[in-house]
């Protein structure tokens, strides 16, 4: 039984017991099939489209297993999170289904989709500023004066088990249209999806490989598995993935993708950009660009796909409206 | 066995023959919920989700199921079809995955995104002049020179059967939720989807209200309804609805729908635009406007939902780019 220290592992029982607990709660999203993408890959590729469960993304799958998990003196202290704006969603939206107040730190500069979609769901918005301070410390300091229960965005064993359902769902998914997936690519900012997905699907599905993809500038996970160590990246330079910015690979979830894993690959903000339009056009789907990575992925080629079944996930869809009009406006492709 | 006269009517075994043929062939498409939806509306709403078919649309399902009973050397002679946009990237698809060459005569302001969705998989357009030309007359005209098959877009047991399926998966995803519908709404041009899923759903969920949507100009089945008889209308005002745009309720759809349907509402360009904006920000999907009419009845209030379990069709989401730029654009809600 994981009892969330930083050096649990996560076990297939955990996931399905994750699913347990969330079913009838969350979604359980569908894994698309596309004519025109398999057409124009020569793959056979399926969308586990993410932005499809509640709050626009995965993460209200770990933050419902999370809270779903405390006592009710733990549920009566309240959570406090920190997050760009997907986990703060799912905490918020868990909060409000389990009836735990939530208090996010959230940066003065998230998309307005994930303050909005935070604050509909009565959580608490504390806002700072990334560049002078620490949303670590913030948390932690709103944990010790109200006694509230820290939600981590994805280094906790719970966290990586619930989001670990969507793999669990993807393998079932696959059975029913009696397939199996060759490759499976997954978006990787901290790599708590890709730590839980990889668990269920590296277990149920052995002969699957398993592809993270970050953003160009965000390649911490690639440089890590390169030097066989957990990096620490200082870019300063700017990403429209806000959801994939973690500077360094969580102390849970690396030693989990790293045996896991069978690469890392990155794609440019171009390409991100050419694969939400894509989305828009082909998919009907709306995404945002952190859940657009692992589509850019296949989309620019970044690993031969042809001949293949490949799964990517489409983690989620919270995009504000002027940055997809300026997606769409572009005509490179 | 239903030989396609115009009198014929369409039965659940038609419906559940077509099915058959589709499996495997067209998508099961989601039938998708929402919190935030569910809460606004204080309903239980379930959004089938037919902008995730091939080809971004419905329409996909009535042309295979026509095409693959085509004979052997009916398939040989091609198709023909006249359509502003899904039917005609439907009968495109199936032409391309049957081995059967289509033709489709198709306005030349048809949208961008249904024109290229059509010639992608190897169709002949002939453009005509909406103000000036019968796409009627020139379909026939097509099909007497070259000895092509008319698939008709609506007016026909096959496509109205083949449309049905998207009412049987509705029925069976309800029981997998262990629900039954109080309401369902779905688009009504023609009326060939209404028939057929009502048929479906009429006979298998008998309790569920059923209701059509029509642009408010386009609202001749609502006006026929009222006053007993099928009534042709001339309005000129345009409409973003390009797929409900049919003038009078086809002859063997209409006694399936006035037997089946409990009534017809109509909403105006402002409440669909309003819908495909909500589409965007809350369900993550791309709606064209079409397929956005019976969101946009329930957001705004065209019959009573509170309590209640609702099935919306959102029907296609072939929707240009910068039409739904300036959707976006709007602030109104």
């Amino acid at each position: 039984m994981n009892k969330g220290t930083a050096s649990a592992s996560v076990s297939l029982q955990d996931i399905e017991a994750a699913a347990e607990r969330l079913r009838g709660v969350a979604l359980l999203t569908p894994l698309l099939g596309n004519a025109v993408l398999d057409r124009e890959l020569g793959a056979r590729v399926l969308v586990k489209a993410e932005c499809l469960q509640h709050v626009g993304a995965f993460k209200f799958r770990g933050a419902c297993n999370f809270l779903s998990q405390l006592s009710p003196e733990e549920r009566a202290r309240g959570v406090v999170a920190f997050s760009s704006g997907n986990h703060a969603q799912g905490v918020a939206y868990a909060g409000h289904l389990l009836g735990v107040s939530a208090t996010i730190v959230m940066p003065r500069d998230a998309p307005r989709a994930k303050r909005e979609g935070t604050r509909r769901w009565g959580a608490a918005i504390r806002p700072y500023d990334r560049a002078s301070e620490s949303r670590e410390d913030i948390a932690e300091q709103i944990a010790g004066e109200t006694g509230a229960i820290l939600v981590r965005p994805f280094d906790d064993p719970k966290i990586i088990a619930g989001q670990g359902t969507a793999g669990l769902e993807i393998v079932r998914q696959l059975e029913q249209l009696e397939l199996t997936a060759d490759i499976l690519l997954a978006p990787c900012g901290g790599g708590g999806l890709l730590a839980g997905v990889s668990t269920a699907v590296r277990e149920l599905s052995p002969a699957t490989a398993i592809y993270g993809v970050e953003p160009e500038h965000y390649d911490d996970h690639r440089q890590s598995l390169r030097t066989g160590r957990r990096l620490k990246l200082r870019t300063r330079i700017s990403t429209h993935c806000d959801a994939l910015t973690a500077p360094t690979p969580g102390e849970v979830t690396w030693p989990i993708n790293q045996a896991n894993v069978g690469g890392f690959l990155a794609v440019s903000e171009v390409e991100v950009r050419s694969a939400i339009r894509y989305a828009f056009h082909h998919l009907k789907l709306v995404l945002e660009p952190g859940g657009a990575v692992a589509l850019a992925a296949i989309l620019h080629n970044k690993l031969p796909v042809r001949g293949k079944t490949v799964v990517i996930i489409a983690s989620g869809g919270n995009i504000d409206s002027d940055l997809l009009t300026s997606c769409l406006e572009e005509t490179s492709d």
